[in-house]
């Protein structure tokens, strides 16, 4: 979590106030990675000739992006108007996880009170206790609670104490994060190198946005390993004779920008806040050190491993569209993204289900079905709402495969060290394909040689590049921080892969036509749910002053109580728990009575004459529940305090039907308690460290 | 859940008050099954005369087993002097299923106004409603709203329809079950065959204790199949000279009592409520009918089928000594539990864990233990706390066994017909070893072919009868409804199977000794934490009327939280959670504010550094957290509104210590908001229905 974002024009003359909303926009589009505080750091002083003396100002504020902004034009000593013809700004949006939120632990953070470097971070620094001790041994003060501050005091500790004065901005930062443990994306500024900006990444993502006037001459910028006779600054300083790669030597694939001078730099974590300046990025890999000097780019590793084969990393054109991340006429991005299902999932089944056939063809893994087939187990690892589409699946996923399927939580797979095998096959399920524990535990799998499987949302993120196939879900970008539309596209996905598996077999065929043609029937039967949002939202308003909410269903549902107990939790600050029926005796029960809320799946499905024993068990217990059921089912009713009534369909796909009254339900109480639907407290949408 | 009770004398003359006390001491010992309602019926009429003429009473009382004792003691109508030499009694404690708690909904049921049969029910039937409708349309008219009415009008539909009028007793209960589906364990008592008791069970549990003046002459008990010549009402009404077994031929095994004719016979549903007046007991098994008739018992099985080849059922000898299921000081059976810990571990290792050479020997498992070894994964399947306890042995199980480890919650496998195959080796968890899904979930593995392992307490239950081989895991009687002791010592037996499958490997003897070692010392470690017992008080008294409580923690320890979460969900109504530290950032830290109470275990074990960030995130929302860490783990400490300090021990053992405090707290709150410990609302000790 956290957003960091850095802009640099290079020959592009821009205005203080054109920089500022540059990062402002930057931190909005990121936002949904953390809103704890905000700050951006921009070169100081108000007269153009005062750059080199006058320190960098850091502006910070708590509290979300919005509050920034009001901070920085509400500043009477800020000449908005003088113009830069070259400028490096960066820009932060936090999610606390070292010190609490306030201006002081926001980022950016400084080395000194002149802030002679500054630095953005996203990720945990898990040795900061010992640099720290380190350098307050050496006389640094510290003024924050965060690991982050460690980073720029180092730096500035080995600026004043390097040997060599010719030591690039790259190369100090080189040495600092040869010094530092955990996971981090950071991007430096300093007064000692104006126009410069260095951005580091192990663990968290970070791309670089390319805006050229012209089009670039190369897709591919060339990767430096120590010693390469294109780093012409480690020439410089070893006394060779420098070959300076500028882009005036337009003599070798390092050289993107053709003749043209004139460039801008976008770094950030994601991909939507740069494109509404450009389509053209590169995503950076764990280890790589990017540096932009004189306005140029170049890409470094500190050392060359046997796995580091790429020699170039590629300039990649985004598709996305810019109004694929507008709210259009929707409140809130949640709310939109909820009402975008009936469309979302159809675009996840686009060119893969053929209705006619009644066949599935997920292109991304046509290649590895036999080596699937051949497995000894299918592992689905994933977290949070991710998590829950394994869960939803996995059912039909034993029952179309008759393969022995774990489905685990990422953070607790690694805890346990869990045993993996070679005729393993991993599925590694995250909507921003980011998750730091997703993407640690698929790196864990990998080392020992299971077959890796992507589910993501994200083309070009971590995950789809690492894995060894996958598949893209294709919700389009989500914004909203509780996830919706991804969980269904997770949903179908995962069953599209079940189908895909199963689809030799004759005796099984009418199980997945009728499957098949529920998919086709999806988006009409996701609207009709969706009519239903009036009664949810009544529904909302009895419930909205509640403390605790229990969920409680099994089979197919036991899923969907968990993700509906999940969205509460995040929207609504509100303890719902998703409790298996099936359990109720071995304790929940004790919880219920009149006063407590429940809510009960019952769908007709073979867990049916359970459920509604868990009806009665809970009725007899003097508790009137909301009972979610088939349109019809009198005899689920009987007992109910209010219905949601559903159309039915199959029991395997039930669930994605079942899991939108619980988002709307979560969706209007959070409205209701009057609390921030796309940014609720604490979280953040894409969590990029462990 | 629900007990019932029965208690025939024969030629042992016994005043009225003698046969209540004897039925209201059998229900208290089985009030743990359930403590909604109980009830008693005996012969009426106040004159010994007028037993047959006078319908039987059923007395009936809301509440606990107390209440309807003082129901009885202050009827004025009832002459508790009146003497029987012949007579049958059957009582119940009900945990409601269906119906809401009341004295009309209570058992006994009846069959009509003039309880010609009366009958006492555990279970569910889950074709009620079929044969409801089916009586209703012959004009029978209903006054409960039980499942089990409809067993008691349909035995008196079937006596008045009957062509045969030497119909037996038993024969009626015969043909009334053939139409049950569902669980149950059921007692008979009828104005039409005074003296004689007819019992019955299919999926619930149900004993017979059998006291004599005199040694029994035989410890077997013949089964009687249909057509048996032994079977003298079948030739009675089939008109061949009846070969008639009474006691006073004693010609075959069938004969136990020898020349004796006084006996008292006690049907119940646990060996604790019989005890006291005999140690010998007859454990039934699904689909027996037992009979009285003429102080005679005799069990029957309706049909033969290819896998009954028992010839009869066995008299056991029980160890149980009377004294350990008494309170002893203490106030309630789970504090005594949970401060016996220190003995019921040791009980749990005597004689398998060899301190000395390092050795673990599972007389039980020995001789299966190489093919568990070539197995292709392990299957952990249980419900509740005993689910806990091998989520907690998971990451020990993965690390010494290298197999694939499955951990399931049995409702859940059922549902989703989870694959199974054979060379799978799966293992069932359950205190009483009746637990229905967990008993299902083994009968289900147990038809596919994989080895079937039991882990219980109770020697005699189904799962340790039914399973291939397994571990007593020798806990003691447990009596508190919530589990405590027993998970302890589930914990060290799923502990010591893993070293077992070890045992043999050089790389890792060091590790195993390193546990063992710890293995000895747990007693003291546990006085130790167990000392802690008045800081945990103020603990209590500080949490006890919050409205939620999180307990957070990974690794080794999120069993922990997820049975401490349990523990004060069942003893206190509140609802707690627990939370896997690792998905904190996926939604729950959403809840976590300055009001939120949270308690959160760091233990300085591998996950001690991500913990610690767990405590960071927390922190920086302002709560302050109840801290459980290990003794001087000053760093832990330092944000904590509370600290409970333990000592240190083996990563995988530490749960065990981790998980007392919890048990005290849960324990101290339920005594501070006024709640039954013991007997906690609405759930039962034994969960024998799905």
């Amino acid at each position: 979590m956290c957003g960091i974002f850095a802009y640099i024009n290079y020959l592009v003359p821009q205005q203080r106030k054109a920089i500022l909303e540059t990062l402002i926009n930057g931190l909005k589009r990121l936002e949904y990675r953390g809103y704890d505080s905000a700050g951006v750091a921009i070169d100081g002083g108000n007269d153009i000739n005062d750059a080199k003396q006058s320190p960098p100002q850091i502006i910070k504020k708590r509290g979300k992006v919005r509050a920034l902004e009001e901070e920085i034009y509400s500043k009477d000593d800020l000449n908005l108007d003088l113009e830069y013809d070259i400028h490096c700004g960066i820009a932060h949006t936090r999610w606390a996880t070292h010190g609490v939120p306030s201006a002081i632990n926001s980022h950016p953070q400084r080395s000194d009170a002149n802030n002679q470097f500054i630095v953005v971070h996203n990720g945990i620094i898990t040795n900061y206790k010992d640099i720290k001790t380190f350098l307050e041994s050496k006389g640094h003060e510290f003024e924050s609670d965060t690991d982050t501050e460690v980073i720029a005091k180092l730096i500035l500790y080995l600026y004043n104490t390097r040997d060599d004065a010719k030591m690039s901005f790259r190369e100090l930062v080189e040495n600092v994060i040869q010094q530092l443990e955990g996971a981090f994306a950071l991007a430096f500024k300093s007064i000692h190198y104006p126009g410069e900006c260095v951005a580091t990444r192990r663990g968290s993502p970070l791309l670089i946005g390319i805006k050229a006037k012209n089009r670039l001459t190369s897709n591919h910028v060339p990767i430096l390993y120590p010693g390469d006779p294109r780093d012409y600054e480690s020439h410089q300083h070893t006394g060779t004779e420098g070959v300076t790669f500028k882009r005036s030597q337009s003599t070798t694939d390092f050289e993107v920008l053709g003749e043209q001078k004139e460039v801008e730099y976008f770094f950030a974590s994601d991909a939507s806040a740069v494109i509404e300046h450009t389509n053209k990025v590169i995503y950076l890999e764990d280890g790589d050190v990017a540096a932009v000097r004189e306005g140029c780019l170049s890409i470094h590793r500190i050392t060359r491993k046997k796995e580091d084969t790429a020699v170039s990393r590629e300039v990649h054109t985004l598709m996305m569209e810019i109004q694929q991340i507008m709210k259009g006429s929707y409140s809130y991005f949640m709310q939109k993204e909820i009402f975008e299902q009936p469309d979302s999932v159809v675009n996840t089944m686009r060119g893969r289900v053929n209705f006619e056939d009644n066949l599935v063809t997920l292109g991304g893994l046509t290649e590895h079905m036999s080596e699937i087939r051949r497995s000894r187990r299918l592992l689905f690892i994933a977290c949070g709402t991710s998590y829950h589409s394994a869960l939803a699946t996995r059912q039909l996923m034993e029952e179309l495969t008759e393969l022995p399927v774990v489905v685990e939580l990422a953070s607790d797979f690694l805890d346990r060290s869990t045993p993996v095998f070679r005729d393993d096959v991993c599925f590694f399920i995250s909507q921003s394909g980011e998750t730091a524990d997703t993407l640690n535990a698929m790196r864990y799998c990998k080392k020992r040689g299971a077959l890796t499987v992507g589910i993501t949302n994200t083309v070009g993120s971590s995950i789809s590049r690492e894995t060894a196939c996958g598949v893209h879900i294709n919700a389009g970008p989500e914004i909203g921080v509780a996830s919706t539309k991804a969980y269904t596209s997770q949903f179908i996905s995962l069953v599209m892969f079940a189908l895909m598996m199963d689809q030799d077999r004759i005796s099984t065929t009418p199980r997945r036509q009728a499957i098949m043609q529920d998919l086709k029937r999806l988006p009409e039967l996701i609207k009709e749910v969706l009519s239903l949002d009036g009664q949810i939202k009544k529904l909302a308003e009895e419930l909205w002053e509640e403390k605790s909410i229990l969920l409680m269903g099994r089979g197919f549902n036991y899923a969907t109580c968990l993700e509906g107990a999940l969205k509460i939790k995040e929207l609504d600050y509100l303890h719902s728990e998703g409790i298996l029926a099936g359990e109720l005796k071995h304790g929940p029960l004790a919880l219920v009575d009149e006063d407590m809320p429940v809510i009960l799946i019952i769908m007709k499905d073979s867990t049916y004459v359970k459920c509604q024993n868990a009806l009665h068990e809970v009725v007899a217990r003097k508790c009137r529940p909301i009972i979610i059921c088939e349109k019809g089912d009198l005899d689920a009713q009987k007992d109910a305090s209010s219905i949601v009534e559903l159309p039915g369909m199959s029991d395997c796909l039930q669930g994605i039907l079942c899991v939108i009254p619980l988002q709307l339900l979560a969706f209007h109480i959070a409205v209701l308690r009057g609390f921030d639907v796309d940014c609720p407290r604490n979280l953040a949408k894409s969590v990029t460290v462990e």
